[in-house]
């Protein structure tokens, strides 16, 4: 099953069906539905597959090919160019609707019923994917419900479930959620999704680091003094106040997507390219994350409490600043500091690998000539690997000046073919490549990490908007004799 | 003497009379009275320095500053900005002019006179550079007559010699000339030029292997594969034909030029930035070269023969390919192939230090996987220090492309300093620094490698023009299971 990546096949030729379970709500209007746009503009999308809509709302295919239509021309943060109605026909042709009550066993016959109605006219629904864009409350009652109908079971096709972060709030309940699941589906029918491991930078960071000889053997504790990961936005939780307050900013970004991007840029090297092996690897760097509670750092930005749906009184943390240890011999004693959080100075997304410094270095003393080089996996903006370092500045003058030796995506010539990550972790799912999805285990070994850190959890000092965070995160890493890398937008600008 | 770059001093205060020998040569033309103009320019020239033309014309200052500002207005291949004329009247207040016949004695007491006079009148003359702009044939002419005038002591200041390669056609002849030089001037008073040491990308070299901590730790055997140098142009010899015939192109680039650029790049870590150390590790590389006569090949552009002021029964070489080693532990058995020639497909100038590929490696057998990763010094064009990587080519496929992590110094927004490398030479020179000039024993280690690869000169192979030259020279290095490296005009082009 999991052979896609690995012998270049973009597409299966197998049509399909794709449930979406919670089609009128807004994960599918944010990203499904666009992502399903774009692939038919490409021809991604096999010629028979059906896409059948799922929600409480009584709707007919009209009423539905209508809202998708609206909700395509609406949602245009997310397309820059023009809808084509050539290919907004492509997609509607494959559009079907359901209305039904997720937890009324009556519906899932009547959906298997037009499945297989379907599969007789000649559109084969033997191979479903199901993804849930609703609420977790309602997951258990899907479950159920598609077993009882033994629409989980992979007869005569494939049978996926796509299913979004969170997966649970704390371990026990990701626990909870990974055994219901698996009660009805095995876990290679399974594609818990973290939209940050569909990114094309992300990936590139296997492929920087297993493809080419000469920074892997510098990658351990030998030539490293520390790594850095920011995930910093510079606007604030905007419209999601109720959302947001009850969880805050590291369940939101911390347990997932920058546990995620550690590990990859940690792990060993898999024995081969395949999604068991890789997972293999970044499993063993989430199982080895040391939860020290007393270098965790919390904050709120100013006036946060005065956000719409927000609890006047929130303890909440709108950021935060973690340090770990990777309980290994390639990174013993390699401090890893993280830190994320809203209304800060910079909107930016990187992980800096900062090398020591040896004292013998030649030119010790002259201006900026004692900085240590870094490496940086730019996420987001100015995407691009780079590396940081000391250069002669040209004139007379003997003195150094810090430059970066760069890989930019916006200089490569197929930089234009870099997909939205759902639409990667889609067309993932269709082949079957789980490399970049999350396992029951990975996402428990991530609230194992977490849950100790928020125990009793501290209090989130207040800090100001456009801001690095509170000083205690400056403290935090400070106390080591050492600073937070302040994101240079030097790079990668062109 | 030699501090001038430790401390970051740009010029001294102190006046001085530079003294050019042959001051209507072809060499004063092309190069030193472009760069005083220059140096003019950028007010880099102390109030009271004083220029002295000497040659056999007869003509009075008014004439010789005529003759300079007509040379600076027709030589407009150095300066791509008009002249000025105020800066040519701040160049132009400076400039004498005797006349004079080298071999006679008598003109010396008069030179010496003029340069006391001037220190007189409040123009320190007692620090003296002489340039020899002249034929090599007058050297010793030149030398015992201001042995006999006393004017080659340091008396009252400095007395700094600069001398343009060739020293010597060979070890022998090198050896005559160092011993001549040295009969009458101390080392520390010698200033041999060679004017790609002045290169600012060769300079940087330094500054970038040994102000870094990431690649340093892998150049050597364990990383290393193999080095490439190649300096090729796709141009011919021009009307340079009457010189170039009878040198050939090891002796012209090669002895001096590539020698130098691969001790630049293979150099061990000197103790201290300054002239001594750096020479001193500089000297080891070239004292360790191993030179293989059977790995060596000639080659002669196809109709060479009939260029202007060439024999037509020429068996000079306008191409060469060489192997050879470094005898050290560091470098221990890492082959270094050396080519260099006229009319070749393209004009590059760079170093490549090619790593080992090792079979773990992840992703090998995919496209374009194989590649190993190049860390290449690029003198021109394209001026750069780049790393050839290998990256996932965005898209749904997992394909691997060849692509580069660039260092340019174009995009240095302090390019625009570089300097000449005659400007920076003749800076050090009067700052008396010598780190980027050839010792004595620099220039006949270059030599004892160079002579026995021509005591018995295989034939010159022909080549068609435009190529990469002889398919011998292929053969030399594929019989290795190596390949020269097709030189890429893809990375620093903006």
């Amino acid at each position: 099953m999991t052979q896609g990546l690995k012998n270049g096949n973009v597409l299966p030729m197998d049509s399909f069906a794709l449930v979406i379970f919670g089609a009128t709500g807004n994960l599918a209007q944010k990203y499904l539905l666009q992502v399903l746009y774009d692939m038919a503009e490409k021809g991604l999308l096999p010629e028979k597959m059906s896409i059948i809509g799922v929600a409480r709302k009584v709707m007919n295919n009209d009423d539905f090919k209508k809202y998708v239509h609206e909700v395509l021309h609406r949602r245009n943060l997310h397309h820059t160019h023009p809808i084509k109605e050539e290919v907004f026909e492509d997609l509607a042709k494959r559009l079907h609707y359901i209305d039904g009550h997720l937890d009324n066993p009556e519906f899932y016959k009547r959906l298997n019923d037009f499945l297989n109605k379907l599969t007789k006219s000649g559109n084969n629904c033997d191979n479903r994917i199901y993804y849930l864009a609703t609420y977790p409350d309602l997951y258990s009652h899907v479950f159920e419900n598609l077993n009882s109908q033994k629409m989980n079971k992979q007869t005569n096709g494939f049978v996926r479930l796509m299913i979004e972060k969170p997966i649970g709030t704390n371990l026990q309940s990701a626990r909870a959620l990974n055994n219901l699941l698996l009660k009805y589906f095995s876990e290679d029918q399974i594609y818990r999704l973290d939209h940050y491991l569909g990114k094309e930078t992300i990936q590139n960071i296997l492929t920087f680091r297993f493809s080419n000889d000469i920074f892997e053997p510098m990658i351990n504790k030998d030539y490293i003094d520390h790594i850095q990961i920011t995930a910093s936005e510079d606007f604030g939780i905007g419209s999601r106040g109720g959302y947001y307050d009850a969880v805050g900013a590291l369940k939101d970004v911390g347990q997932n997507h920058q546990l995620q991007m550690l590990a990859f840029a940690t792990m060993d090297c898999p024995v081969e390219f395949s999604s068991k092996a890789v997972t293999t690897q970044r499993l063993k760097i989430l199982q080895s994350l040391q939860p020290l509670a007393q270098k965790t750092v919390f904050g709120q930005y100013e006036d946060y409490r005065l956000e719409k749906n927000v609890d006047p009184k929130s303890e909440i943390e709108t950021f935060y600043a973690i340090k770990t240890y990777i309980k290994s011999e390639r990174f013993k004693n390699v401090p890893i500091y993280i830190r994320a959080g809203k209304k800060l100075k910079q909107t930016v997304t990187e992980i800096s690998i900062v090398f020591k410094n040896p004292p013998s270095r030649l030119f010790h003393g002259l201006t900026s000539g004692d900085e240590p080089n870094v490496l940086i996996y730019r996420i987001q903006p100015n995407e691009g690997i780079v590396l940081k370092i000391v250069t002669k500045k040209p004139g007379h003058k003997l003195e150094l000046e810090d430059e970066y030796m760069q890989f930019c995506y916006k200089l490569d010539p197929h930089s234009h073919y870099i997909p939205d990550p759902y639409e990667r972790l889609l067309t993932d799912t269709i082949r079957g490549d789980k490399t970049f999805f999350n396992t029951a285990e990975e996402v428990e070994a991530q609230w194992s990490f977490i849950d100790p850190l928020i125990k009793d959890k501290p209090k989130a000092h207040s800090y100001k908007q456009g801001s690095w965070g509170p000083k205690e995160a400056d403290e935090l890493i400070e106390a080591d004799g050492r600073k937070w890398l302040e994101p240079s937008m030097d790079f990668c600008r062109i």
